[in-house]
């Protein structure tokens, strides 16, 4: 019984892939107007990698409505075992309408350096271009030749596993599955991501009487408010005001952190689940 | 008679400080809905170093109105013997009304480094705090931490002949009368800048025929690509549609370059009035 509201109805742990888009109400959003859709995978928040079938959905409509595919896949080299992370602009008639979003950020785990690059045809980089002669500018060009010798350095090592685009989702498979474990030992409803190094967290069972809490924030803001000790982010803050309400069960927590980071955050969970008790 | 064309009537070579503000036409540019105003000195691309008679012209404007001061002093540092930099935010009733702009590539000449700061009084700066957060969101943060340390030396070093602060100009010196000569031996006629690093030449003495080039474009545009081997840019790039026929007979050198560069451009020059006598 301890099981009840952490396991799905049969019997297993909720994962991202339990996330599903709806192919009537997506196909029901696409007419003629429709300029370009934004496509994320691996998925920030949730952690979902959209599977073949689900990018062919996607890809059908993108090229049945002459629409453009903004792909921010900065996640790409985060998949954990079990998945594949699968560029929409390699699907057939997609490379000519995508632009894909890359992040060294994201790749190298150097998320203050500010270095990302698009990759897509021609003609429509060129705009990207102008945009980037005009805004931007440059790069922070020292740390722009320190990503292209990481990348060539990655690339010529593909299949040894030193290869950071590798070695980097193995390190933190444990640390996702601790997490995992750990938040649903007090009770919480971990979505076992699929990809990306978020969880996010169905706080709803816990039942929080957060109605002494001031303002008129969403729930979601209040609990993390309220759970300060452990940083996490409401999911409600990813979400436009048609979405908000669905979300505010929900937090944000990251688990690409130190083993010590993570004892600590075990100690403060375990503690709060005995004051609890 | 060579001197024609590049001395001034009262026989003086032209600099930046003969460009001056019509204090009747800046004040009648201000109305109540004047938000702001941007000055930039040292100026790009004129070289001009505001004197603090005009900069409090334009500070008995902004009280009278009510109009907050953008100044965009990233050159503050390059000022040449006889001028002074002055912040407009050090003048009577300004501090509150002004955010000052400097850069870390100007300063440190490392303008691939894209890390720059405001300075301001809390209540303007937590505005441009929340556009960070929502925009840039972090600077590149290595060479955040790398400028920190290199601000550090030279406040403690500033009466030191290595203070980069000092010795950035003096350097440079040298460079800009060495160009301002060069331009001049083929009679271009160059406005020596009291600030920055680039140089704007008259080259409407040249009488140079472009009427066979193609385009519509302004006359700095056309001759600037005939003359491609020594690298300017148009002045009229710097402006609106109003005030770009006044500028068309003029482009921009840099003169932040190696020596030996600055070599290869004087054999161009000479090279090239040789082929016009």
């Amino acid at each position: 019984t301890e099981k009840i509201g952490i396991v799905k109805s049969d019997g297993n742990f909720a994962t991202s892939a339990d996330w599903v888009l709806d192919p009537t109400e997506l196909a029901n959003k696409f007419n003629s107007k429709t300029k370009a859709i934004i496509l994320n995978t691996p998925h920030n928040p949730l952690g979902k990698v959209f599977t073949q079938e689900e990018l062919q959905l996607i890809a059908d409509l993108c090229i049945k409505h002459d629409t453009l595919c903004i792909s921010d896949e900065v996640y790409e080299w985060l998949v954990y075992k079990g998945n594949k992370h699968i560029k929409i602009a390699t699907l057939p008639g997609m490379w000519e309408r995508t632009i894909t979003i890359g992040s060294a950020g994201k790749t190298y785990s150097v998320t203050g350096w500010k270095v990302g690059w698009s990759i897509g045809p021609q003609h429509l980089i060129k705009h990207l271009q102008v945009v980037q002669q005009n805004t931007l500018y440059t790069c922070p060009t020292p740390l722009q030749e320190a990503l292209a010798q990481a990348l060539w350095i990655d690339c010529k090592r593909m299949d040894e596993p030193d290869c950071y685009f590798y070695s980097l989702s193995r390190e933190l498979e444990g640390k996702r599955d601790r997490m995992a474990r750990l938040l649903r030992e007090v009770g919480l409803k971990p979505i076992v991501p699929e990809g990306g190094y978020f969880m996010i967290v169905d706080v709803s069972a816990l039942n929080v009487d957060l109605s002494d809490e001031e303002g008129s924030q969403p729930y979601d803001y209040k609990f993390v408010r309220w759970m300060i000790k452990l940083s996490a982010i409401p999911l409600s803050a990813f979400c436009g005001p048609e979405t908000k309400a669905q979300f505010e069960k929900y937090i944000r927590f990251c688990f690409i952190k130190k083993d010590s980071t993570l004892d600590a955050a075990e100690v403060i969970l375990k503690n709060w689940n005995k004051q609890k008790a």
